[in-house]
């Protein structure tokens, strides 16, 4: 609790182990070569079907993909991200409608239901509570991960190059395996609870109190991880202001058209 | 596995404590009115918060609802759902986007990248990651839940009753509590891993030969479960078919628009 909040840590309330793993959470970017256990993929993919999925539509796939080449176009995608060529299981996550698409051909039956917004995020979301249970299953293992959203850079190059049909794409990327250990890598702080969880209503006033001492817990982290002390609200103001940091997923709409999402 | 999978069941790979309660999760519709433990919800939140994030944006919220009033509207918009009156605790997940932009307006620096399908993605995905970590810390901890997608059919009235800002909505909600050891809750089958799981390139072939060895499995797990014996095909063709499943999230993009979300 005190290395997740810092000096605004609350009381812990029920503890095992299972959520001291879940609190020990850090995304890792430097692996080892050593491979992951045999039969890792399959447990790991079992934990993620275990998750929920909206009314059991199962809208979601996933692709181990092992390929060197592949591997080198994929971290070219996401801004040369060298881990996604080195980590030595590497899966992507796909919102994936096209499957029960073949269903309504197959059975020839139209599914009204598909060029929903509603659909599509739902797919996302089936997609999103598959990998984080995969995550989990591989974090209680010792392995450790990271989530490449830079797939969404350029999602029609991805598609190609991972032969997906139509209504399928790929919403995301997870590196998995064993931590160089050389690579500091320590809990990031995250935001009070007073600001994230609120009680029968919205309330938004705790905000004015809890981002200047965020700022500062954000600040000694960067200063001890990255050598450049850096607040939570100057790392947004640069993410989320200049319309170049989003890495041409502005245009993540028309090229999802392009592949089939109607998003209505 | 076997009870994931049925007679499709891969090799167990590497296995532990927490992977068997992942593997161990069902939905639980029926819950007992004991009280969680003191502690509870701000355990789960810590486990939320500790999932990944986008960019560290943190682009979610949760408000924990106790009060019977709200409660007893939330039942109605899912369509009585009677388990979130009778849960003992509540909580909905919110894609907020509102607290960056507040930020925004508060350091008078636009930020550029809201009005976006990415960033709409992300505060949806955001909210999953943590969302599902707080299942799996409640079901670590012996606790059950269910994933309330019905939130969505009436986001407007559900952002009014929890007064929720522009930029904010509430993706789904969360019952947690004991089971009903009254009420048979079975972990329910899932596609085999050959539907799922592709190699190097996405593979539609084993479809054919899975979803009626899929079909035969959910037709005995209904049969044992709820007196009907249906088919996945016969359950998505009656759910993704006719627009009237959608039970009016067909409109969800037009009451987001009205809520502040753009979605370029």
């Amino acid at each position: 609790m005190a290395r997740r909040y810092g000096a605004a840590a609350p009381l812990a309330g029920p503890w095992n182990e299972t959520i001291a793993t879940l609190l020990d959470h850090r995304s890792v970017r430097g692996f080892l070569s050593d491979p992951v256990p045999a039969g890792t993929l399959e447990t790991l993919i079992a934990a993620a079907q275990s998750a929920a999925t909206s009314s059991n539509m199962q809208l979601w796939s996933a692709i181990a993909v092992t390929d060197p080449g592949k591997r080198k176009v994929l971290a070219e995608i996401a801004g040369n991200q060298k881990h996604i060529e080195q980590c030595p299981l590497y899966i992507a996550f796909i919102a994936d409608m096209s499957r029960n698409e073949r269903m309504s051909q197959a059975e020839q039956v139209t599914f009204e239901n598909l060029p929903y917004l509603e659909t599509f995020m739902v797919a996302c979301i089936d997609a999103a509570l598959a990998a984080q249970n995969a995550v989990v299953a591989a974090e209680s293992l010792g392995l450790r991960t990271v989530y490449i959203g830079a797939m969404r850079n350029d999602p029609a190059q991805v598609h190609e190059l991972l032969g997906l049909p139509p209504k399928a794409f790929v919403v995301f990327g997870l590196c998995v395996g064993y931590a160089d250990p050389a690579a500091k890598n320590e809990v990031k702080p995250r935001l009070p609870q007073s600001t994230v969880l609120h009680h029968e209503r919205y309330d938004a006033a705790p905000e004015a109190r809890d981002r200047p001492a965020y700022d500062a817990e954000m600040a000694q982290f960067s200063s001890r991880n990255e050598m450049q002390a850096t607040t939570w609200t100057a790392r947004m103001l640069n993410r989320m202001g200049p319309i170049k940091s989003m890495n041409g997923r502005e245009r993540i709409r028309a090229t999802l058209a392009k592949l089939g999402f109607e998003i209505r």
